[in-house]
């Protein structure tokens, strides 16, 4: 495979322009969840239709009802070759708190860390440096006489808030969309090693939650003792949540929920998980879910629920003697196996409902509602995009479960009949959603190549 | 007596300047609460020596620690009068939530309410108003021939803060503020017609707790099952601190209180306190304190535990699926009796620390502790203060209980061996610490009206 090698060669030649245009891009702040940043999310989007027309794309901005699409497409050099849709998104997670960063989180930069250098960004992996990844690779066609498969690149801007306009968006354009394979780069390696493609992703039911009681805020001195405190109502509800055993409370939210197949239960306890590494990076030491499952099932194939924030009353510095009119909490639940989101939405609202006190009322709004999605491990685009990946990183790939969702995946399943290949190349260190998120220089460079891999494998 | 015949005429007839010198003040944004606002803090304590000095005070701003202390010294035009301390605040509560004002809280307005007119702004009532009051009574004298009791103003900037340099200030220039009673304004009426000498008062402890668990913020799809929330502890924690009765469930929380006397007791059931139309003010209907308790004895001599603000994780718009690593709360308790504050701190930080899963730490700051208080209601001053109000008001003054804290009331007793008359025109709903705080136009005008004559009174 002569042209593979030419490849692998080209983007080993252009690692420096590479980064260059990966730090062009993370230089946007492209925050979807900050209305004051949909401007920068429509310069992004423009920074990528430019970028994809430069290797051979014929690419659109797209407007929605939210942040715009970008649509590229490429025909593959030969005929009969097969049709992939990647997807990608460029938005990013807001970067707050903002004083927990060592250098500003849209002035992307190089630096020293265990594994060598990390590219150090908001942005950095989740996914601006994981899509770059995949156009790198294209490049790297682009320059040694074209694609091996007709690819469609799909990169929304709304990945961080709910894909919002997305699902319009794929079933207006079902037919350009439809291809043999989506390719989603949102997921991890097993490790610094060891690639992977995820076959198991939990889903995700997301609700905020607003009790309200009093018409205004009320001085605890005054009121203290006679008018109810919305926060206390909030507490004992969240308090309730889970059971002695760590056990989701909900009526019901169990159903669907399946005990793991005995051979894979059996290929996790060989993935030799190091608990005592996995939660020691991040300070902890004990795992914290339900009592009697091993970490890797309390993370890829058990549901929970987190409270994500929570707020009421005075948040400032000192005292304020307030008594609250409201407070609110933002709670989700990551769905396994046949889980249904709208019944465990159903589910969390009455049991909220169920034990709210006189004069206190609740608000609901649904930001997600996606399912679990599992993909079978012996179809043909997993085997040869495993062998890729093991040419690439001299070890076997990694077949795994993630315990964060990926709408996207089921979107694809759901209104195009497409299954989704999920390679990616981040790595539980790089602090997605958190001050100082990195992606790993290796991870940036490699991935493009296991791309390139990947490509012309699936091309047969 | 001619002369305070005079001075109310006096009062009278320069209402509207008194309400241009009112406004001057409520323009200044002394936030004590918040660094950024400490310039005017100054600003306002400056205004305030100033005023003093044009109605014939030697005053001078005093630098503390913190917010700097104004203190005036005035004469009585007769030998052996009798010597007054006059305590007040300059320094407001935080505005926020500013969305919920209906006109810049700092631009202080005259607006139509349904008892008359009324002044809009932050500190309208709490305690710029108030204080406000008593200096117009001192003017009127002025006016007149001068004071007929030798009188000394102490204001401070630090009242919504807890007052942290006031103590040391107070012993430090123990003798200069020594003086037979202390007037202290910051309390209500009864209602819109009756005015009130408040009898007893609630202490406060104020801790804010703050637990840690991973080192930074995670993913919740990542971590999430495995990782330990600690929102979730913290509402575990809160939901326990009261019992199914509504009681507050730290050990040992009730010793030192008392059931009312029996004559109080009855005195308060004859003040035929409307639960209905209290809670209805504030959109309330069932009282949420203790089972068992009238709302008066909830409000007035029982103790309480009230979550003041909670905060944790992600609190913008729309949905971030963050696993955080920390959350806190402001907690306080409102004191009576003889409970010791010190105690019911020590039994709050080890309640919670007894509930600390693993992983997770608990931080403490204290933001107060003060005892509770209770004056005679038989002593001279009282009486002489209620003929006074009476006179005015043409009602009975009630001798009422209150639930806030007034910590400088006890400092008084503790440090000058000085009981102090508590005597304010603030109404249940002058929204103080909340959005749109308002004093009524009369409470400003027959407040002034009333200082006159309780200083005519007490000078015998």
């Amino acid at each position: 495979m002569p042209t593979l090698e030419n490849v692998l060669a080209t983007i080993d030649a252009n690692q420096s322009e590479a980064i260059d245009r990966l730090f062009a891009l993370l230089a946007i702040p492209s925050v979807s969840a900050e209305p004051e940043r949909f401007p920068d999310c429509a310069r992004a989007a423009d920074w990528l239709t430019r970028e994809l027309g430069e290797i051979g794309f014929e690419a659109a901005r797209r407007d929605t009802g939210g942040r715009p699409v970008v649509v590229g497409t490429a025909k593959a050099k030969t005929r009969d070759a097969p049709s992939l849709l990647f997807y990608g998104h460029y938005d990013v997670q807001p970067a707050d708190p903002l004083a927990l960063w060592t250098s500003p989180p849209f002035e992307p930069r190089l630096i020293k860390g265990p594994r060598g250098q990390q590219i150090v960004a908001r942005g950095a992996c989740d996914d601006k440096g994981q899509l770059m990844t995949f156009l790198e690779a294209c490049r790297g066609f682009r320059a040694n006489g074209g694609l091996p498969c007709n690819v469609t690149v799909l990169l929304e801007g709304e990945e961080e808030t709910g894909s919002v306009s997305l699902p319009a968006f794929v079933v207006a354009n079902a037919k350009a969309l439809k291809a043999d394979l989506a390719l989603v780069c949102d997921t991890e390696m097993w490790d610094a090693q060891t690639p992977a493609i995820t076959t198991m992703l939990r889903g995700l039911a997301f609700e905020e939650v607003t009790l309200k009681a009093a018409n205004r805020d009320l001085h605890s001195g005054i009121y203290g003792g006679a008018a109810i405190n919305p926060i206390r109502v909030l507490a004992r509800i969240l308090a309730d949540l889970h059971d002695a055993n760590g056990a989701v409370a909900l009526p019901g939210f169990y159903d669907g929920v399946e005990e793991l197949p005995a051979e894979v239960a059996e290929q996790w306890r060989a993935l030799d998980f190091d608990d005592a590494k996995f939660l020691g990076e991040v300070g902890l030491q004990v795992p914290a879910g339900e009592k009697g499952r091993s970490t890797l099932e309390m993370l890829w194939s058990r549901p929970t629920c987190d409270v994500n924030g929570i707020t009421g009353g005075y948040q400032g510095e000192g005292a304020k003697t307030v008594l609250p009119a409201q407070a609110s909490a933002k709670v989700s639940f990551r769905l396994v196996g046949k889980q249904n989101p709208e019944r465990v939405v159903q589910s969390f609202r009455a049991f909220v409902k169920a034990r709210l006190p006189a004069d206190v009322t609740a608000e609901f709004v649904s930001h997600s509602a996606n399912p679990a999605i599992a993909l079978s491990t012996r179809g043909e685009p997993v085997r040869r995009a495993a062998r890729a990946l093991e040419a690439e990183w001299g070890r076997p790939a990694a077949l795994i479960g993630s315990g964060g969702s990926i709408p996207v995946v089921g979107l694809f399943k759901r209104e195009l009949g497409m299954d989704s290949l999920m390679v990616g190349f981040g790595l539980a260190d790089d602090a997605i959603h958190a001050p100082n998120e990195k992606y790993e220089r290796s991870s940036f460079h490699r991935g493009a190549r296991s791309w390139a891999r990947i490509l012309a494998a699936l091309a047969g």
